[in-house]
């Protein structure tokens, strides 16, 4: 297969936004597909990863790591298919998965793309479940968050790309699972699909007084992907020894400046609390142990996710806006190419 | 040896403070002395430990136990001697430590009390550097904080009776030793007797601009006494993996109301750093190993410290408060009686 002819659409960074990103923030931009030199592979992509982590790379301090720059190509991962391979690794064909940004083609080194089986899983997954979030989920809960059986695990955006996923590895390893949510519907999913015990929806239950009610025993640990209120207010159920894994504080990522609570510290010592950041690029080494153990849960029907697709990279600033609103439901993804044939 | 005759002078609890501490909270109330009975011993205090802890303790909420309740002693760790024993454990004569209260003489359980061996150290120091403040150094700074040789360990309240010690032994451990303290005679005490590498004052330097410069490579451990604004800068230093050992907020136990402070969250999620909060309690079947350890190093002239002596158990309100506004220098202690002959 050679490499096609035509254009690469990409979205680049336009300017930086102080609060909630706009539409206007990003810029459409077409380029000449580019070739692969020799050991570089051209990808096509097919389903683009949206994720809350991109708002911080878009601000002007750093995150993670650099902030994307003006004019460059949004990061994103992305599950494709490759179309030239002057690699021994890869051959046309092969699917892959790598942070290749928002764009339908690009060269990638071999050492950036992992191998993603279609016959053992919806490809999909591998931005999902299988990918970057179910692994988050995986080793934050239990290499963080350490629960154990009895314990009450609370999660916030419990219905999410990773929240979803903690919810049910928790109650798999035998644990009372709590989810808070942002909506009726979320709320109703995470109780019929994905096996919380409890779910308090905060845009109308009082989330104090609903954990002091479904965590008579306290809360044990507390994986947090929301941050802000609902952290404060979780902190003052923990137990003595809790484990508090801060994988994100997507309702703290559009504020123009910090927001002021009391500090977590005091709660910290008198309960001997652990609090503890977390990113899944730091565990990259036992990538395959989550692989292996999530894959066999999804194949076996033990754990259930949800996506939400949008189709067409164009779309993909709106589709990071409405993330970082909370209005998807299920990993969003956006379809940016056709699915293999 | 019979019980003495007299009257055994108390220091009650008046009033909860809702700031400072008075000295009108506090109440000198005269009560007969008590008699052990089976299985119980007589101890005459020696030493009064005063220790910033005891702050939450007057608070009218929880802190890591109940309050102590207006009208009752105020709660206190002393070494003393034995007078009567009407247990096979201890005899008269020996010297114990135990939390006895403010107090001149009590009766206690054995297993309240722990046997202290004069000959081994001088008896004050099972109050500091082989009591409590001791061991929460070892065990804050080795299980919480689990430095490597080589890192960088920041300590605050770092010429203080758990500060100093931590100080040392991370030293020991082939650590850099950086200490924040509150007076210029306190640096000098930390540079020249305590061994760290760089002392700040943070009642003249600036604090972030010093952590910048004696911290070249960041942060590794932090061991926290203060809390408040230090914490905040501190945390800006951290490394990647970092570990903040929350021992005490010294800085915030006056404060009526808790101060807002921008949520450490997002400094612990990007450094994927643990925060966790320490009480030595925890470690209680562990307190052989590190006095064991810390008798060693305190013979060897290892490990040095200093002690802060007020006369008399009337000044024991007094010596708080002096505490608790950081103008003691060593480990506070009151002379309750006199020393064993």
């Amino acid at each position: 297969m050679t490499s096609p002819t035509g254009t690469n659409l990409r979205v680049l960074l336009a300017n930086r936004p102080s609060a909630e990103p706009r539409v206007e923030d990003f810029e459409l931009s077409e380029a000449p597909i580019p070739g692969p030199r020799d050991n570089e592979v051209l990808v096509r992509t097919i389903y683009l990863s949206i994720d809350p982590y991109m708002r911080g790379r878009i601000r002007a301090t750093k995150s993670y790591t650099a902030p994307v720059a003006i004019g460059a190509v949004m990061v994103g991962g992305i599950v494709g298919e490759v179309l030239e391979s002057k690699s021994e690794r890869f051959k046309a064909g092969d699917i892959v998965e790598g942070r290749l940004g928002w764009q339908q083609y690009a060269v990638a080194q071999p050492k950036d793309l992992r191998i993603v089986y279609p016959e053992l899983a919806p490809i999909t997954t591998a931005l999902g479940i299988l990918g970057m979030p179910g692994q988050t989920a995986y080793f934050g809960l239990l290499e963080v968050g350490r629960p154990r059986s009895g314990e009450t695990v609370v999660v916030s955006a419990a219905s999410g790309a990773v929240g979803g996923v903690v919810g049910q590895i928790a109650r798999l390893k035998g644990c009372r699972a709590i989810g808070i949510v942002g909506s009726a519907a979320k709320r109703e999913y995470a109780l019929s699909e994905l096996g919380y015990e409890a779910v308090i929806d905060r845009t109308i239950d009082d989330v104090g007084a609903e954990l002091s009610a479904t965590c008579p025993d306290g809360v044990d640990v507390y994986f947090d992907n929301v941050g802000g209120h609902i952290l404060d207010v979780v902190l003052e159920h923990i137990n003595l020894h809790a484990r508090i894994a801060i994988c994100g504080m997507i309702s703290e990522y559009n504020l123009p400046t910090p927001e002021l609570a009391v500090r977590p510290t005091r709660t910290l010592l008198t309960r001997r609390a652990r609090m503890q950041g977390l990113l899944v690029s730091d565990y990259a080494d036992r990538a395959d142990e989550a692989l292996q153990q999530l894959g066999g849960w999804v194949r076996s029907g033990a754990l259930k996710y949800r996506e939400d697709i949008i189709e067409g990279l164009e779309h993909a600033p709106a589709a990071l806006i409405r993330v970082l609103r909370g209005e998807n439901f299920g990993k969003q993804l956006v379809r940016v190419g056709a699915d293999p044939t």
